[in-house]
C-alpha cells in the first residue's frame, strides 16, 4: 500500500468502493483496519483483509512551512479567546472512532489565520471538555478567567464552547458577570473544526468582528443564523436555546429577536437596541455562587410527582409544565384520582423550597391566572417563571439559591428581572423568525 | 342598576372607568361584585360599593328564537364530533374567575352553525376535562368511541381537545388506532369559544372540510397555521408539538411538513403525499394497552440520576438528552467525578428496563455515534429514539410496554417505525417553516 495519510483514495473491497481521505494509523484499532474520512466528514473503518485495492486519487497537499508567530500589531485591539472544548475544538478519536475535544489553542489559531488580521488574539485553554459535563464549578472558574482578561484591558472575550449546553452556560455567565464593561461572546460549532463543512471559522470571525466593530457589551452567543454561511446571529445569553441537533443555525432566540446579525459581507445589523454599551471604565460585579441541588422536571401526562417527597436534599425545583403552566392535578373520576397527589406533594414542598413554573412550549409565557388548574397550582405555592426559558429558569434558580437561603427572598428574586431573562415585552414577531 | 346581563356598559368608580359586557350574577362571588367581560376576552370583578354609575352603552342583542334542530340532509356525509373538554369547549368559571371546560355539545353546534351546512354533524360529550389530566384510561375510552363511530359508517371523526397535551393524545391515538379507514382529527382552540378572538370555529370548520373534501385517512391535528385566520395546518399525529403557550398557531410539525394547508378561501393544498388514503372497507386494528410506569426525564447540567435506583416501580424511561443525545457522564476532574455516577445508574437499569434517548433540541435527530459520550451511553445500554419527539417517544414507550413485557422485543419495537413516528427522511426545509 503506497498511499500515505492525507491522500485522497478509493478503497475497493468485494462489496463496495469507498472514497475518502486516508487517516493516520489508528491508535487502538491495531494494524488491521484502515480509516477513511468520508466527504460528509464522518469516518469509516475498513477491515484490511477485505481490501482488494487502494487507488490513489489525489496525493496529500504538502504541509506548509510552519508559520511565524504573528507579532502583536499595536494598532489592533486585543481579543482574548478562552477555550473550553466541544466540537469547535474537536477532532476524531481513534479509540472510539468518535469526535472528541482535542485541539490546542495553537491549532485553532493556525486554522483560523483570519482572526489575527482582525485583532491581536490571545488564546488559552481553560478546559478540554464536552459542555454537558460542566458544573457550577466550571462556570465559576470560567468567570474568574473572564475577570482576569477584563482586568488586563481586553476589548472583549470569546469563549469557545460545546453547543449541547452552551445556552445554560450563557445564562449562568449572564447572572455571574453583572455590569460587564466589555462583551463576552460564546461561540461553538455544530461541525468539528477538521471538517470541510465546519462553521467554526465563520462563527469565530463574526464574534471577533462584532466585538471590534460595535459598542455592544454583555453576555451573548454568536452562531450561524441560517444553514448557509451568510450571517451569524448575536443572541442574548438568557433568551436563547439550541433548537436543532445538527443544523449550523440550531441556536434561536426565544420570545425576543437576536441582538444583531453579522453578515459575511462586512455589514452588521442591529435588530434590538436594548443592550448595555461597552464602557471599559464600568466595574464588573461578580456573583458566582450556585446551589447544585436544583432540578428541572418536565411534566408529562400521568406523571407522578410523589417521588419528590423522598428527595430530602432538593433545594429548589423548576417545573417545565404544559401550556400556560400546568400539571395533572384534577381528580375527576377513578382514573384521575391519582392526579390529585401531585398537587398535594407540591403544596407540602413549597413550604420549604421554591418551585417555579415554566412551559414546555418554550415560546410564549406562563400565565396561571387563566385556567382553574393554574390557579390551584398557584394556590399550592408554585410561582410563575413568566416567559423565562425552562433552561434559563433552572440556571437562575440554582444561582438565586447561591445568593440567598431565605425562601421568600428567593421567590422575590425569581420574579425580578435581573439581567433581561424575563422579557420586558414579548416580541410576537420573534416566534420562529 | 337598570343594565341587564349581556348589555355593554361602562362602569364608573372613583379610580377608573371600565367598559365591557355585563356578565350574569356570579355564583359564588355573592351579590357585592359586578363582573364585566372586557373587550380582550378577560373578565374583571368590580366591588359594587365602589361603583358610582353604570352607563348603558348598548343593550344586549335579543336572543334569537331557538333554532329548529337541523334535519339530517341525506346528500351530506356524516361527521362525528367527540368532545373531551379543554379551551375549545370552555367558558368562565365564576368560582375562580378562570376558564373551565363547560360547554355542552348542543352549545357548540349552536355556536358553529356553519358546521351543519358542511356535513351532518353528530356530536357528543365523551369527557369534560383539561387535556393534561388525561391518562391512558381516557385514551382507551376515546379510542373505543372512535371505533363505534367508524362501525356506524361516518366519513370522519373530529375530537375536540384541550391543547396542553393534544400532541401526546394524537400520538397515543396514532399507536392505538392502526389501519384507520377514515380520518380522526384532533381540534383545539387557544382562546375559549366565548371570546371574540377564538380560533375554535375556524379550526373546527377546516377539520370538517378536510374530512369531506380530501382522501386523507389517519390521525392528525388541525390547528391554525398562522396567527391570522388565513389557514389551518393538518399535522401528522406523531410529529407535532405545541410550541407556544398562547398563539393560535402554536402547533408545529417537527422534522416534517404538515400534511396539508386548509385555506379559508376554500382551497386545500397538500404539502406531503405520504398518507394512507381513505377506504371505508379497511379494517381498523385497535391496540390499546399502555404501561403507566414510564417516565420522561429532561437532562440538564449537573443532573444526578441516582434517584432512579430507588424507583423500583419504573418500567421504562425516555431521556430528553442534550444535543445529539447526551447526559453528563464524563469524570475529568474532582468537580466532574460525580457525573460518572449517572452512567453507572443507567448501565444497571438498562439490564431490566428500556431507556430511550431523545433530544431536547426537539428538531433534528439523536446520533450517539458522533461523540465518545454518545458511544459510552449506547454501550451502557441506552437506545436511540432517532428523530422522535421526546413526547412521542414517551407515549410510544408506554404503548410498547403495553404490547410486550419482553425487554429485547420492546427495544426492537422502539427502533421500528410503526406509524410514521420516525421520519423516513427528515425534511431539513421543515425547520421553523
Amino acid at each position: 500500500m503506497s498511499a500515505k495519510p492525507g491522500d485522497t483514495v478509493e478503497v475497493v473491497t468485494p462489496e463496495k468502493r469507498v472514497k475518502g481521505i486516508l487517516m493516520p494509523k489508528p491508535e487502538l484499532f491495531g494494524e488491521d483496519t484502515v480509516i477513511l474520512k468520508l466527504e460528509n466528514g464522518y469516518n469509516v473503518g475498513i477491515d484490511k483483509k477485505k481490501i482488494k485495492e487502494i487507488k490513489l486519487l489525489e496525493p496529500a497537499k504538502e504541509q506548509k512551512a510552519k508559520k511565524e508567530k504573528a507579532k502583536p500589531n499595536k494598532k489592533l485591539p486585543t481579543i482574548s479567546i478562552l477555550h473550553t472544548g466541544g466540537t469547535i475544538a474537536s477532532k476524531v478519536d481513534y479509540r472510539t472512532g468518535a469526535v472528541v475535544s482535542k485541539f490546542t489553542p495553537e491549532d485553532m489559531l493556525e486554522m483560523f489565520p483570519e482572526l489575527n488580521r482582525t485583532a491581536n488574539i490571545q488564546s488559552r485553554l481553560v478546559f478540554q471538555m464536552f459542555s454537558e459535563d460542566m458544573r457550577p464549578g466550571h462556570w465559576q472558574a470560567l468567570a474568574k478567567e473572564v475577570e482576569k482578561e477584563i482586568k488586563a484591558g481586553v476589548e472583549g472575550i470569546i469563549i469557545t464552547h460545546g453547543t449541547d449546553t452552551m445556552h445554560y452556560t450563557s445564562a449562568a455567565l449572564s447572572f455571574i458577570l453583572q455590569n460587564l464593561p466589555v462583551p463576552v461572546l460564546l461561540v461553538g460549532a455544530q461541525r468539528s473544526s477538521d471538517r470541510g463543512s465546519s462553521d467554526a471559522a465563520i462563527n469565530l470571525i463574526a464574534a471577533a468582528r462584532f466585538i471590534i466593530e460595535t459598542d455592544f457589551s454583555g453576555v451573548a452567543i454568536c452562531m450561524h443564523g441560517t444553514s448557509e454561511d451568510k450571517c451569524c446571529y448575536i443572541h442574548q445569553g438568557t433568551k436563547v436555546r439550541k433548537l436543532h441537533a445538527s443544523r449550523r443555525d440550531a441556536f434561536r432566540s426565544v420570545n425576543v429577536f437576536p441582538y444583531a446579525k453579522v453578515f459575511d459581507n462586512g455589514k452588521i445589523e442591529f435588530l434590538r437596541k436594548d443592550y448595555a454599551k461597552k464602557d471599559k471604565k464600568r466595574r464588573l460585579e461578580t456573583k458566582n455562587k450556585f446551589e447544585e441541588n436544583v432540578s428541572l422536571i418536565k411534566i408529562h401526562p400521568f406523571i407522578n410527582l410523589n417521588y419528590l417527597e423522598k428527595c430530602t436534599n432538593c433545594k429548589g425545583i423548576v417545573l417545565e409544565g404544559t401550556g400556560l403552566g400546568h400539571f395533572p392535578c384534577n381528580a375527576l373520576d377513578d382514573i384521575t384520582k391519582i392526579n390529585k397527589e401531585n398537587i398535594e406533594v407540591v403544596r407540602k414542598l413549597t413550604k420549604k423550597i421554591p418551585i417555579v413554573m415554566t412551559s414546555q412550549t418554550l415560546y410564549g409565557q406562563v400565565n396561571m391566572n387563566v385556567y382553574s388548574t393554574g390557579r390551584d397550582i398557584m394556590a399550592a405555592g408554585v410561582i410563575s417563571g413568566e416567559d423565562m426559558l425552562p433552561e434559563t429558569a433552572f440556571v437562575k434558580l440554582a444561582w438565586v439559591l447561591g445568593q440567598t437561603k431565605n425562601l421568600e427572598e428567593a421567590k422575590k428574586l425569581m420574579h425580578q428581572n435581573i439581567v433581561g431573562e424575563i422579557a420586558e415585552r414579548i416580541d410576537e414577531k420573534a416566534f420562529l423568525y
